[in-house]
């Protein structure tokens, strides 16, 4: 693992680290935070989730949680938002699929299936990348994200509840099946089987897991959001979720947008979120 | 005055503009970020001139203050860095000179003199510009910055300080005359005539003032700064502010670098210091 750079920060260390990603098959990038508890002994850990067109760095200069992790004793982790540098025609021509746009699913259609696999990334190699080199407790680890990291955080909480015990998400994609920045990623990564697409929709999964996620989830939706009704649609898993019994608060926020302003307003409740279940683990 | 986005944050407003300087002579973009209480009358203003490189959005997004400025009830500006689009040879040839370089002076040289009168703009029309637009009270009118803005800052502080009525800066460039930013910054603008620089170096001014600036100031600089023993040199403005019997306090932090990690860790402590003075007014 290589240290790109490292910054104090609120008594801690905000960190970039590039390394050589055996589930990618190429380099990936990721930023670290570390609180000053880090220093003493292994903190909780929580892994955000960043948006289309986004890197490992947009987290941590925008959204302003270092402050509140800081005071809390949890560790921040932001991964890229795809493999970069796969060589795949055409996968820098659209700013909503390839680069920059992975879906944090693991790709099944070619030539994306070879390294496009950032859901084995996001929930095996990154967390035993960070237990390996970093004081964090991979036992307590959240997840959380934005848009189309909002939707991966919900799709990974689900499948893997084990592995990621507390759960939010900002504007996040939750019916990718059914708007077009999702149909456009899921036939591209997975195929025009739309059976296949389920296990990436969280929509979908709320329904059909054997069991709700353990623990309420936290949503926070701008309705100033110029992508609130054609690509978010909250309604939908608000729908779902009462559907199933899953704990879910769902807050509209009047006069807020896509944007990370709005990200940055309500970051404090999104880690005092988390830190009320990793800390009661 | 054109408004290129607004966005919802902290419970006020976050927006961008463009209008056309007379300063200037061209157009210039700027920052506000409202707070809460601006919906019910003029709150005071608080101007951040940022470093070489930087833009108008580069401390609204990176700095983290619109949480601190929202509960406070204190307006937040930011202008540009310099004057873009003069079309002056080689204007963008360096990064330390010319666009995003400015100095925050009224350039004297040629061809510079012609647009480059950041000192006008920030001191004068930036300030009619706002009082015009926006709920804000320029009597209740603080300025601070990071070191070319804290060059800026502290600069135009000293030469009017009935304008400007808190002042604090973040890493400062403190006698550019003594440091290579400030001695190819001066030459370029103002000539090698080195007696003309003196009203631009605020250990100078400092010394030359007839009176003392009144009130404490804050300079926060980070120990492990890249910039700190060649560009900065606190102790030479530790050391001026000594002999005049200047208020001043200038906090060393161990492990803090140039950047925003830096800044961010310790915003709200400027803000609070700006408040305590512009609230007593």
């Amino acid at each position: 693992m290589e240290i790109l750079s490292q910054h104090g920060c609120f008594g801690g260390r905000q960190g970039f680290y590039r390394h050589e990603s055996s589930a990618i098959g190429l380099p990936m990038r990721f930023s670290v935070y570390l609180p000053p508890q880090a220093a003493h002994g292994k903190v909780p850990v929580l892994i955000y989730l960043a948006g289309l067109t986004c890197t490992e760095e947009t987290f941590m200069i925008k959204a302003g949680a270092q402050r509140v992790a800081a005071e809390l004793g949890i560790a921040l982790v932001a991964p890229d938002t795809s493999p970069r540098g796969a060589n795949i025609d055409g996968e820098d021509k659209d700013w909503d699929f390839g680069v920059g746009a992975s879906f944090y699913l693991d790709a099944t259609r070619e030539p994306w299936s070879r390294h496009y696999r950032m859901e084995s990334y996001v929930v095996d190699e990154l967390p035993q990348t960070l237990a390996k080199h970093f004081p964090v407790d991979i036992g307590r680890m959240g997840i959380f994200g934005h848009s189309m990291g909002g939707h991966g955080a919900l799709t990974l909480a689900f499948k893997y509840p084990q592995r990621f015990k507390s759960l939010s998400a900002f504007a996040p994609i939750v019916a990718p099946s059914r708007v077009p920045w999702g149909e456009k990623a899921l036939a591209g990564y997975l195929g025009d089987d739309k059976d296949a697409w389920q296990a990436h929709d969280a929509c979908e999964l709320v329904r059909t897991l054997a069991e709700p996620y353990p623990g309420e989830i936290l949503i926070d939706q701008g309705l100033a959001d110029p992508f609130l009704d054609v690509q978010l649609r909250p309604e939908l898993f608000e729908a779902a979720c009462d559907e199933r019994g899953q704990p879910l608060t769902l807050r509209r926020h009047a006069g807020y947008d896509h944007g990370y302003y709005f990200i940055s307003t309500f970051i404090e409740d999104h880690l005092r979120h988390h830190a009320r279940q990793l800390f009661a683990i």
